[in-house]
């Protein structure tokens, strides 16, 4: 549900700014299998990708949302791809970024994974253990790499040093934008329906909100992205 | 849902066979820990315990669900105590153990944590990592010491060696009944809603079921107790 006073604005003013454009967007946590039954992951709801999902598809675009697995509802017209690894997801953003106009990276994707993925179910013999794991592929800094025309927003959930981790995200992966949050700070956690974000641009511009339900970061997120992509 | 011809037999026959007593059961997975982003869990969807709960609630039982994270609706009339970590787990089943006249152990609990939660965001340095894990609270043997006059079932979901795993199970636990499926088979696995199960009795006896829905099994597992209940 957008809240109502983003969907009387859409509605009063027909403004489907996003007409025409083909949104991509990652969505979720990723899993990473240590056996048959065991994964590592993380506290990714999804939520905000859904919402950046639902807001761009009212805006008019054509929206791709390539989701690890959550429990929410696919917003009516919004083409889903499904994925659990961070290597799935990787080959499911990679199939479509060429026709992306604007990317959006909300997925909360594994860096690491375990090295090897046991055939059968580990059995508790021992009373310690020790998992070695290996980074998974950086997505973002791949499609950094092969930016043409795309806008591209990262985020950066954190528990500390927020700022300084998102600028260097922002330069170190050629990104347009990075979102930055504070996942520790009250409403702006997993699973909320409210985030506090600042946007990091590569112009050196930075813009800081207060808290916001998800639905409307994603319309300022979605505006930013629409304003930057206008001038070229 | 349940099956229509369950749900007709409770129905004509008003066969509340549970009337007065009370189930405790213990469902879903539980989630560890690593730092306040990340977890380890398993891909247990919760589906059988909650079946288990809803049949037992419909047989007229006293219903005490305690839960780890799953995104399925609680069965009406049935009471929930909602955990995250085995530990939590542990001390909700204590805490309900002594009132309950048969437990049921379906959650599929995490048998190592990490040794150390990280109170901050792990930073992806290196190219490879280790993490370190210790043994949590084996809740069924817990329950096993502690046994007075309640049923105790527990699970074996296992990928091989179902049969002796599960005998080894019954035994070491001082369970009276194992409910073993090997979680390989199709029909079998996670977030399935059938399952095929045999039943290994504490007294030697051994049951062997077709492929059944959740809600058949939960029936059946549910019967088993109370006509192990009655002899008494």
């Amino acid at each position: 549900i957008i809240v109502e006073h983003v969907k009387t604005f859409f509605v009063q003013n027909k403004q489907q700014f996003l007409r025409g454009k083909t949104v991509l967007i990652s969505a979720g946590p990723t899993r990473e299998k240590i056996d048959p039954v065991r994964y590592l992951s993380n506290y990714s709801s999804g939520k905000m990708g859904y919402a950046i999902a639902e807001v761009a598809q009212h805006l008019g675009a054509n929206v791709i949302l390539i989701s690890g697995p959550v429990s929410l509802e696919v917003p009516v017209g919004v083409q889903i791809i499904r994925v659990e690894s961070a290597e799935e997801m990787y080959e499911a953003v990679l199939q479509y970024f060429d026709e992306a106009d604007i990317v959006i990276k909300s997925a909360a994707v594994s860096d690491y994974r375990p090295k090897k993925i046991l055939q059968q179910k580990m059995k508790k013999q021992s009373q310690e253990l020790v998992i070695e794991l290996e980074r998974t592929v950086d997505i973002l800094a791949e499609l950094g790499k092969r930016k043409k025309a795309q806008f591209l927003i990262g985020f950066a959930a954190e528990t500390n040093h927020v700022e300084e981790y998102a600028k260097q995200k922002l330069q170190s992966k050629n990104a347009d934008m990075i979102v930055a949050n504070n996942v520790m700070q009250e409403g702006a956690g997993f699973g909320t329906d409210t985030n506090i974000v600042t946007f990091y641009k590569a112009n050196n511009e930075k813009k800081q909100f207060p808290k916001l339900t998800k639905h409307e970061v994603a319309y300022e997120i979605l505006k930013e992205a629409y304003e930057a992509k206008k001038g070229e």
